[in-house]
């Protein structure tokens, strides 16, 4: 809807104007947390995604200055990563994480992350943020 | 997709089949923060949702357990309110407006809710959850 003029200034509605859809939040999900960075990990992930949906979102992440697609050699497959303003959706899908595994009787959340997160969400934060850092400088 | 069978156990798209479209996170919002109850109350919201869109989420969101309808003499209109697992989406939300405060020039996010949440989020928490309760006992 920021495509179509602002309907307010509030914040959550800022929010969901860039990530207020399911499969938008699954490309930044797969970014942070799961090392798919191309086009096709992002298509093998199991929600099963279509090839013009994701092309779309990847579209408006880009356009929200949320991913960055790397510069390659021409003909080679690009890889996306994530801008500082991705990372810093990391407490709102830690926050996501927290609340399914409190409510998903089959939730695939790993328990002990869970755990971390409750006990010391800064620190846990922190490393996952580091571990970002470090992966972006080694491509 | 709940509705159309489970395509995968992560925590985040668990999550984002609940409230992973921008006008169900709206309707939340507005229970949680602006004291907004009634149908009409969510009609009203500056980002004018549609009244069978509305509808369709409200159903949703009682479905999912996230809001609940209360009990009302037949003519009278009803008034919803969030369930233990609605309110737990606080921090969520919290996580959601202290990002769009960082990132969105123009927020209509409070600059000192927003200072308090980064100093204590635990004591911001508690007291909204405490306020919420507090307001569902004298109705």
């Amino acid at each position: 809807m920021t495509r179509r003029g602002r309907r307010s200034d509030c914040p959550v509605h800022f929010a969901l104007e860039v990530f207020g859809d399911p499969w938008t939040l699954l490309v930044v999900r797969d970014l942070m947390f799961k090392g798919r960075n191309r086009y096709s990990d992002f298509l093998g992930a199991e929600e099963g995604i279509a090839t013009n949906v994701l092309a779309d979102r990847l579209a408006r992440l880009e356009a929200d200055g949320i991913v960055e697609k790397e510069a390659v050699a021409r003909g080679a497959s690009g890889q996306y990563r994530l801008t500082g303003k991705g990372v810093d959706l990391l407490p709102v899908l830690l926050a996501i994480i927290d609340w399914s595994a409190r409510h998903d009787p089959q939730t695939a959340a790993d328990a002990r992350f869970v755990r971390r997160y409750r006990r010391d969400p800064k620190g846990l934060e922190k490393e996952i943020r580091d571990g970002l850092r470090a992966r972006d400088e080694v491509r």
